[in-house]
């Protein structure tokens, strides 16, 4: 592959990164083999016969296992579950001594805490590019309540109710619990914004969330392999390879012979100055308010969180 | 189709939704005739060469057009544009009049402000069940800034940073701006925990959120349409139907002859105990906090909202 063919790629993947995802690990058996990888392409396809669909890139380690599978298993991981999706985006041998799993209705494994499982028989194998698609058909689902981990714009996040929807705080009769309501909702608001304008100043500074997170995680631990970057900065291998390609690319960071990771002169200083910008950004954000105030706020935040 | 049929495939479908997605309008055009849906079974399938996919339900009122289609557009849309997947997901005969578009590469309408955009060249069509699956080949795509709007667990939502993701924060130096960077952190934790617990509340209930959506807005707007409803609860007309035909079958509303929805006794009944419940779930999580700091933090909040 060319230089630009990488750097194409890498813009490619990144404006797909734009379609925000939930994470699932995906898993197979065979004769007692296990194989499991960690997919954000599911997709429900059919109702009526139940089918669901999701792609593996022929390259994958697992790649066989699940060519030759007659069932996979959908584990759509709950918030609670980052160190799953990482152990199955890892380099990890062995990732089912890792985790734990149950054996489903055809042996293949189950996660427990995943918040939609879906056990599948395999229906079809269609060929795209150079991935595969696997559509399978449900044979048994369970639905568990909690929230639902998710992968947006380069960096695991979680959901939060669009603020344009009428907020739930609007259940409560216009009485004593309203003026707390409002709290509640105010601070959700406040807490929005600020995010959405700190986005807005990030992208100005010309780096992707990824691309920060790694700057940030090898400024603060240089040296470090790939693994450990990886590890300290909560990023799904694919998507820190490319910022880390991108970084290097640019001349910020480097990668050693020996695979370990260190910010350039340039890098160090576009780090500094990135924080700079982040200390007056934050200082903008509350100039005008009586810091009294800021400290007594902190204090409500405080005990709000200890109850 | 059977009542327990459709039962079964309102919790298939329910379960389907814990995969939380991004939402995207696919377009087409063939002679001056153009066709759009709202979709969440977009994914990027391979990069070398470039497909992505999606699927279509064969009662779609687009099906024909996109069955005939030589190429398709996919636009991923902002957190902005809510409208825009409302107006693509609802019963407007004529969509295109109702949002900005201009004619891509081959005359395929894009959505101006959408945050990626990939115009394509049809690839493959496969069979799968009641849908087809478009496989289209990239042929251009553009990568415009701005948040996600995504869809999780029956609502719109936007995605806040995972919590246990280093903040943004750390990247101010241990300096003046740090006493900021832990109020702005501690309202994202507070805020997140208190949303979490409200989940868990809403759980409790017995009500999944579009259920809790649907009762509250035809509690506030008895004797609306269908149509009128789904607007006020900004809600998907499909996940609307489910979540409407989910109350009617547990006798808490009813869809009259002329098609406008208003809730029985018990379905009122229902409503006012929620917002007692919630009341009491708010007071809970405020409680042992001075009334006083609680006003003199909102305070803050209502300054920085009007910064």
């Amino acid at each position: 592959m060319t230089p630009e063919k990488n750097v194409d790629e890498r813009a490619l993947r990144r404006c797909l990164g734009q379609f925000g995802t939930g994470v699932t690990i995906i898993t197979t058996e065979k004769d007692g083999v296990r194989a499991g990888v960690t997919a954000n392409s599911f997709s429900s396809i059919s109702l009526d016969p139940p089918l669901v669909g999701w792609s593996l890139k022929r390259t994958s380690r697992s790649f066989e296992a699940f060519k030759a599978a007659t069932h996979f298993t959908v584990n759509i991981l709950s918030s609670d579950q980052i160190e799953v999706s990482q152990v199955f985006s890892g380099p990890d041998t062995d990732k089912f001594a890792k985790v734990n799993w149950t054996p489903g209705i055809t042996g293949t494994p189950v996660i427990p805490g995943a918040i939609g499982i879906f056990e599948c028989k395999v229906d079809t194998i269609h060929e795209a590019g150079d991935h595969l698609i696997f559509i399978g058909e449900v044979q048994r689902f369970e639905h568990n309540q909690g929230d639902a981990l998710l992968f947006s714009q380069g960096r695991y996040a979680v959901a939060m109710d669009h603020p344009k929807l009428k907020p739930a705080a609007d259940l409560s009769p216009k009485s004593e619990g309203d003026e707390a309501a409002s709290f509640w909702r105010m601070m959700f608001l406040a807490q929005h914004r600020m995010s959405r304008r700190f986005d807005r100043h990030r992208e100005q500074e010309g780096f992707t969330a990824a691309q920060t997170r790694v700057l940030m995680t090898v400024f603060d631990r240089p040296g470090g392999t790939m693994d450990e970057m990886i590890n300290a900065a909560v990023l799904p291998s694919l998507i820190a390879d490319d910022a880390v390609n991108s970084l290097a690319d640019r001349g910020l960071l480097v990668r050693g012979s020996d695979g370990k990771l260190t910010l350039t002169n340039e890098g160090v200083a576009r780090r500094k100055v990135m924080a700079d910008h982040w200390a007056q950004f934050e200082a903008n954000e509350l100039r005008g308010i009586d810091p009294a105030d800021i400290a007594n706020a902190r204090k409500v935040l405080e005990k709000l969180l200890a109850a």
